[in-house]
């Protein structure tokens, strides 16, 4: 069987950036199987990188290694990390983007390594592209079947994010929309799990707008409706538009979610 | 020899739909060569994927599968279909989208399937991604070889658009954009094959622009020309620019072609 | 070990003229790994093509097979390319798209071929799409194996753009931009190599904006600064926004390089 590598970035495509991540897998690991999840997270957007490789992680087949690179303080002092997760593997910078992925899994099924023997890199290192000089090299390297533990130094623990989970306030919780997809749907911080059981009972507000109940899908007469999407999440969507156009809503902002009845 | 797995869809490449769709394929078929023919389709344009998918299906290797997923009524009660056509395979929902790739061949040599067998689907099924859990696995099951008889129930007749071909009108035929490329062409419905021979007798009007003649490629001093482009229809193209551009036509909107003695 | 065919063009990604060709290279070589350098090239740059390509192929394995395709004179009597640089090939056309690969070898480690043998090409040929009928069917057989001379007849010579090195000015140094990446990094000329060691002591001005010193890395506080990029070329970089937005400079902009002392 083919090994599977999965690239997530900030990289977009205009740019032979990602073409190079993959030409240093196949240097090392000629038969890998390379896919791209996403190379469309913001600019820098550690965060919301973090929650799309939260989200992808459950259906990686067991033995992917990710290459996740959203990386701002490259050629700087943050360290350089190599994770097991569970069956999986993410090879990335320690800034917080492993964060919701390390936590999903019990702690003994889970361990980081400081990525500090430089044979198994691209020499020279560039300042400035350790996707291409770093990451890829050592993802291949564990596609390739070597032991993680021969890459690096074990870790205590890793940078992590503050949690992902919504907040409770007075009226209810606030959800965050982490990300908002290309059909212009607000994705939440609601796991899919945590959503209450009596959706008829809920109303969601992002702004002004407002829309009670969760549906099933996106089928619907109303403007804006609340369903579990694709992630797995909570999302406000428009049916046949954009939540995102109708609402003026951006990753960041809050969706409060409360009582109908209130 | 790898089996083919293609994917053409409206999710866009910022999310990891398609990427989540990948890992659903090469969890049952590890051995697969996926490719994307394309995921920029209008955000629920039915009409246009069908267009994409037709003028695509030619070039598929014989064995290809498609999994094409432009499919605004997820989990509503529209069928999800696996369909021979010829030599190769398409997998996604029964809303139109696989319109005149099925009439593109003689009836004896295709066949189209009610998927209602979930044993070969992801458990569970999401009401919102069908594309990752019911025609990717489908998908990667019909490339491992399975026969497409298990995967569902003979169907008599699929979902037809209307016919594709131009319409006649008083002044001559009434062409529809169908597409428009990166390049801003045009793209027609009018097939390469159906160009009238005498293509220097043609005017070609859109909106208040009008180009005389048919070109063969598109090297001209004009500003907007007639062209068969890659699609193998004709496309109005503005040379060194954008014919969208240029003439402020959409997808939907009308070319009329006459004679160019009128 | 899989033959790898990496991809360059200015086709972008909403078509399906990627997906086509990557179907052409299968019919041929179905064992092939196919990778995508970009397909952002500006419609028609082909400099900034040539530019991308030079700044990729140090990155390929040896064996990788080039098809690139930034064709504005598709169908016109311009020649259609192989060519071996070092241990590499790439197919295109000749219209200056492969100039500094070409010139980045010793003229013993390259040879060019006119591609005129059309038993090798996909049947028929349109005249607007020899991305796909043309040059990826070539690459393929390439990536097969086959002898490059068995492709064509040798050439003396290809057409070459100007070459790519600043330009002495009074001041000092005038840079060209070649490339504005996704970051809105403004990618320049100047090679990394060819960076003055004391780099402390230079100053950068594009339009009125200005920079001193060449950084090791994005982590600064400045609004501006010069930084070699990951393509080996030094840009400038609004650390944590876009030099491209801070400076509205464009493709073709001049960078002055001169004494900070000035």
């Amino acid at each position: 069987m083919n090994p599977v590598v999965a690239l997530l970035s900030d990289f977009g495509r205009r740019d032979p950036y990602v073409g190079m991540m993959k030409m240093a897998i196949l240097e090392i690991c000629p038969g890998a199987t390379i896919l791209d999840l996403s190379h469309e997270v913001e600019a820098q957007g550690v965060r919301q990188g973090a929650f799309l490789l939260a989200a992808s992680l459950p259906y990686l087949p067991e033995g992917t290694v990710v290459a996740a690179v959203v990386d701002p303080g490259v050629g700087t002092g943050r360290r350089a990390l190599a994770a097991r997760i569970g069956g999986r593997f993410l090879v990335g910078p320690d800034n917080g983007l492993f964060s919701w992925g390390w936590q999903s899994v019990d702690p003994r099924d889970r361990a980081a390594y400081e990525l500090d023997q430089d044979e198994f890199w691209h020499a020279p290192v560039s300042d400035t592209f350790h996707g291409r000089d770093v990451f890829a090299p050592v993802a291949a390297h564990l596609a390739k079947g070597m032991e993680i533990a021969r890459l690096g130094s074990l870790l205590d623990r890793i940078k992590l994010l503050p949690d992902l989970d919504p907040t409770p306030v007075a009226e209810g919780m606030r959800l965050r929309i982490e990300h908002i997809d290309r059909f212009g749907n607000l994705v939440t911080n609601l796991a899919a799990g945590d959503v209450p059981s009596d959706g008829d009972g809920l109303k969601f507000s992002v702004g002004e707008a407002i829309t009670v109940g969760v549906r099933r899908n996106y089928d619907a007469a109303e403007r804006l409706i609340a369903v579990v999407g694709g992630l797995g999440y909570l999302e406000l969507a428009a049916p046949g538009g954009s939540a995102a156009a109708l609402t003026g809503a951006g990753i960041g902002d809050a969706v409060i979610m409360s009582s109908s009845g209130d």
